[in-house]
């Protein structure tokens, strides 16, 4: 066992996309546990959009990381040394902090994970934040009546694969849209949607057209920009707009005009956000609904896994640039249980 | 009594803001009630925003008027003829149709209404369609809790002004936005709003910094423009926008952007809309609540009567203008209630 920890620091605040030098990667002492405390190891740190938000200093819903401090982040790792009742030496949990290789952390922070219930690194994906996101976003403000037509933008992402598959599960039409062949495949033969756009060819509204003859019911939004752009006024009335991310605006230094709200008046459009983070409460409802059927394998995902704590910076500003072909990892350690 | 009818009809699509020209004063038989229908000589007939897109052409939630047709429009009347059991001749009535003198329409499609219940214009406006516009904007996605601030624009309008006394009802600090000196007077002064803010003064932004000391929690809106620019990025975290109306856009020729979507992530905002014709089913519910509150004084109003039905066109496009202060109504005949 290493006597170091190795960290990514924030150094400065990106301008627009963010560069390599925007971040230190430091050598740093091991944690010391206090009271109450766990020594994690960790073995998956995660890697999320939401992250550009906390490191542009934007007041928001949580606190901005500062210069010089560790970037934000969801952590799975193993037990190293426990101060708490609940952890011992070698336990599997959920909660970790931040884009290190070791955090200490207290014991009632953490959540134990059983690897033969689903893969650890689920608790990050699809048992985790992401998953719960889209189904808190679905059954709170979408809504999809069975014979509706849903489009989940990002389809092929850790929110959207999920979004996608539960609208499927709730009978509606879903059509996914996102970038690139091999994602667009990946969505509609792999993840089961009715059908799959790809935002990079040439009249994402023709397409939409052509896919969703009956209008739009439920926007499961996650990108915002021109495919935001294309799909709003395609939206029939009484349609939903689940805002939970806009990430192809998350580095614009002005913000991008919106569209004109004189249609949510005609149309009697809902637009509503909402933040997964406020739902904490609802973590054991949305597991008991969802790791059933990941272990039965009628909910599907995928993981996109970058080796090493080194290639952090790298892998998060390709994701801004959806470069990521599911869930973002990076592994940071051994992962006993694959 | 007038052997003949006299209507205002449709005589092109306006573009931007409707002129005189737009309309055709015709001379017309009287028209004769079928099986069922009903004869109704006007006395008020309503004037309200969103006529203006009834004759855009625009498809939306109404069939548009075509051109050569009367213009729509709700009326309160006298029932001349009667080939309906529930009415007879001399009854008043909420419900003939159409920016004209007489109209012949269906006995099932007409309310009775009782002069001393309260004045029969008020099936107009306070206890019609704009203000149960008011109590379902509130009831339905507004839901002001005691305490926070609610901001209305058009406060002084015939929706705006029953809005405000609701949601001051409720509990809420309330905020009127208002177009001159006069009007913010009486919104504060007579309608007991917290505040009336001139949207015609130099800085709406920093007058809504000054009288929301806490933001803003439910925006009614029926303005658009620069009032929703400057409420909009005012609104609190769990925000709530009442999508009303947009009288401010109603002429122009192409869309203006809308705010950035952004925020409604961030702050999990909900800017829904609505159109009051899909809950005719309330309108008992409704007029059971806020008929006492007229009659007792506890809820007030104010009309603006322009008498004659040639002055129709010149008052609406002063409608559209802001120059009304109050319900706007056109008188067309005699009413013996007053």
């Amino acid at each position: 066992m290493p006597e170091r920890n190795r960290q990514v620091l924030l150094k400065r605040r990106p301008e627009g996309m963010p560069v390599p030098g925007d971040f230190d990667i430091v050598d740093a002492p091991l944690p010391e546990p206090g009271t109450g405390e766990v020594l994690v190891r960790g073995i998956y740190l995660s890697l999320d959009p939401y992250m550009r938000g906390r490191i542009s200093g934007v007041r928001s819903y949580a606190r901005p990381v500062e210069i010089g401090e560790v970037i934000e982040g969801r952590v799975v790792g193993q037990v190293v040394r426990s101060n708490h009742p609940d952890f011992r030496a070698g336990d599997y949990a959920f909660g970790g902090y931040g884009r290190q290789l070791y955090s200490a952390v207290p014991g009632n922070s953490l959540l134990k994970l059983d690897p033969a219930e689903a893969p650890i690194s689920t608790a990050l994906g699809i048992l985790g934040m992401p998953g719960m996101t889209a189904y808190i976003g679905l059954a709170d403000i979408g809504q999809p009546k069975s014979g509706e037509t849903v489009v989940i933008s990002a389809a092929s992402g850790a929110v959207g694969a999920v979004a996608g598959q539960l609208a499927k599960r709730q009978g509606a039409r879903v059509v996914g849209i996102a970038g690139g062949a091999d994602k667009c495949r990946y969505v509609k033969d792999e993840l089961g949607f009715d059908a799959a756009l790809d935002h990079q060819g040439s009249d994402l509204g023709a397409a939409l057209d052509a896919a969703c003859p009956n209008g739009i019911d439920v926007y499961f939004e996650n990108v915002g920009g021109a495919v935001q752009a294309a799909v709003f006024p395609r939206l029939n009335d009484f349609g939903r707009m689940i805002m939970c991310g806009m990430i192809a605006e998350y580095n614009d230094k002005t913000p991008r005009p919106g569209p004109n709200l004189g249609a949510v008046v005609r149309k009697r459009l809902k637009i509503q956000g909402f933040i997964v983070g406020d739902q904490r409460h609802r973590h054991g409802e949305f597991r008991a609904m969802a790791a059933p059927l990941v272990k039965s394998g009628q909910l599907k995902y995928r993981e996109d896994i970058v080796e090493g704590l080194d290639n952090a910076p790298e892998a998060f500003i390709g994701l801004l640039q959806g470069k990521n072909f599911g869930k973002l990892l990076v592994r940071v350690g051994d992962d006993p249980t694959r």
